[in-house]
């Protein structure tokens, strides 16, 4: 494994040699993992310049098993005092390694953090990373798939066996928890997000903060939940309807927003552009009288962050490769009646490949609890 | 509660006429809490120019029942697109108010949001507001200590369920998810923090990630939780040995962490240095022979953030005052053996009424469970 961070760094180093960057510095977790395996809390990665690349920690490495060993390949060093800021040190080995330039991410540094940095680099000219990690995110590689389809597999399970778990009565909180402590007992590093749970009223919204609504008869209830594994997030959501007989309203409503998440999963393929598999969800949505109650986006990538690029959205740029995971979720929320919504995570594949890769296959027939 | 934030929001405006800033931009989501009452995600507060205050909200505020309702005489405004910045929303209404300066929170706000800030206030100064909300957050008034008051019942009772249970052959993990979700059974709003538990050679530590290990007969176990209620967040530690006979060495470990413990207890008091209180663990436990194993710091303020000024370490500047609610924890980890951790918070008070009012009442008595 210590060989995919190197390369991954050897691919950032390159990047900014051809934009004239002479050193990187990263400092958002994920990517500080992405480039080296572990995520120490407040550590800093300098990248170049030369070939010897530097992990900065703010205390020694916790004691966790769910993490990647350090990579031998990769020197640190331990600040004396964890108040440091450990971008502050190793701004300071760029300067004493005549770096000629250091790249930051000034979408994360805050103003009084890059300050502390320019007090050290004087003369050493700072310019912006930008997105550069991310971008070399966004195509996962075989290894990371391997991780996001356990993922799933997690968060199929949690919601499976709560399925089979008497609901009604039950508050929308404790369902929350309960599913969080089954992502953990089937091995899980823990939930990718806050569980969302909304019953009732409460369903079908793009956020929901579980309350102690209790479910009811007759209910959609609308689950929304991930699983995190090795580091990588994968999400999942499905509704349902409690009690034996759906209303015509719902069945309208569920239909409605099956086929217009079907249509959206099967519209991924490489090439794509991002815009258009968000127009195949909204359009029938739309066109079916639901226009207010969509979210502005249906859909995002997903990796060692739950919500990465590319952006399934009306105002997106860009393609989707293949390799690129995304969520693809629509949902419809009626003020004071509820609604459906139906997330899934899949692997966009070449047409002849068989097309997206279903990560999360739980069941997406309405299912009456 | 409405009068309570807006004599808040005074006296920060007040602060800011003194320095000569014309409006403050608050963003820091503890700080926008403590001036409004409501935690909206992405929001911004604009404090000034004159005396109408307004929150910028990314998206209409969320259902969320544990929040404040959002206070009548707080102007607000919800962006068109939650793609936007609330600062940068609040800063361009800032200009239109004619502000002569602007403040603003450079130890949260990014280098990518401040130079977008930049790009629409061009020609009105924007400074640094620093830790000023943070200084009006120090000192917490009655209804304040009463939300940690009962963040502190909830975290006890929760630790004390948890030690009527079967502990043996359960994993950390297990252990803590438990303690979570009796956490939000007894009403939090949820944990203040990842709850820790070490076990065996895992106790005893600062920091501790649960993992898989299971408890065993004759391990010391430790753990560290903390309720959040209604936005405010306590926190305890206790340290149990396992079985029926501590060994000698845990023993004695235990009566030298206990001492120090309450010895930094008791020297909280108004007008005391916090180094001073830091000193009153720091020195018994280094002449036991344990300055290795020590943390650097061995206490924190609490309130609207788990971790808030002061600290109580060897360098930390400034005094106590009453009604400031402070952790006392300090340890000691034997690498391979493991250690004891007893963490209480506590509200200093004056001399004269009683001295510190302890907030986290379980037993300090080692325990064998």
């Amino acid at each position: 494994m210590a060989e995919v961070h190197a390369t991954r760094r050897a691919r950032l180093r390159e990047r900014c040699a051809a934009a004239g960057q002479g050193a990187a510095l990263i400092t958002l977790p994920a990517n500080v993992r992405y480039l080296t395996g572990c995520a120490p809390p407040g550590a800093a990665l300098l990248v170049g310049p030369g070939p010897q690349d530097l992990l900065v920690h703010l205390r020694p490495p916790p004691d966790d098993p769910r993490q990647d060993p350090h990579p031998d390949d990769l020197e640190a060093t331990v600040l004396p005092s964890p108040d440091g800021d450990a971008a502050v040190a190793a701004a300071d080995l760029a300067r004493e390694r005549h770096a000629d330039g250091l790249a930051v991410e000034e979408h994360h540094l805050t103003v009084a953090r890059h300050r502390a940095l320019r007090s050290v680099t004087s003369g050493i000219p700072l310019t912006d990373l930008a997105s550069a990690v991310e971008q070399l995110r966004l195509v996962k590689d075989e290894h990371e798939i391997a991780a996001l389809r356990i993922a799933a597999e997690i968060a199929d399970q949690a919601l499976g066996e709560l399925l089979e778990s008497i609901l009604v009565g039950r508050t929308e909180r404790h369902l929350a928890l309960e599913l969080e402590r089954r992502l953990v007992d089937h091995g899980a590093d823990g939930p990718a997000f806050p569980t969302s749970v909304g019953t009732g009223p409460h369903s079908g919204t793009a956020r929901h903060v579980p309350s102690d609504r209790r479910v009811e008869e007759g209910d959609f209830l609308t689950v929304r939940l991930g699983a995190t594994y090795r580091g990588y997030r994968c999400e999942v959501g499905r509704t349902f309807v409690i009690g034996t007989a759906p209303a015509a309203w719902q069945i309208e409503l569920y239909e409605q927003v099956f086929d217009a998440q079907r249509a959206a999963r099967e519209a991924l393929a490489p090439g794509v552009a991002c815009r258009d598999v968000d127009r195949a969800s909204r359009e029938p949505l739309t066109a079916a009288g639901h226009a207010e109650g969509l979210a502005p986006w249906s859909g995002h990538g997903v990796g060692l962050e739950i919500d990465e690029d590319p952006q399934l959205s009306p105002a997106a740029m860009g393609k989707l490769d293949a390799c690129v995971p995304v969520t693809v979720e629509p949902g419809v929320h009626l003020p004071g009646r509820g609604g459906v919504r139906i997330d899934d995570t899949l692997v966009v594949r070449p047409l002849a490949d068989g097309g997206p890769e279903l990560l999360t296959i739980t069941t997406k027939e309405l299912l009456a609890l």
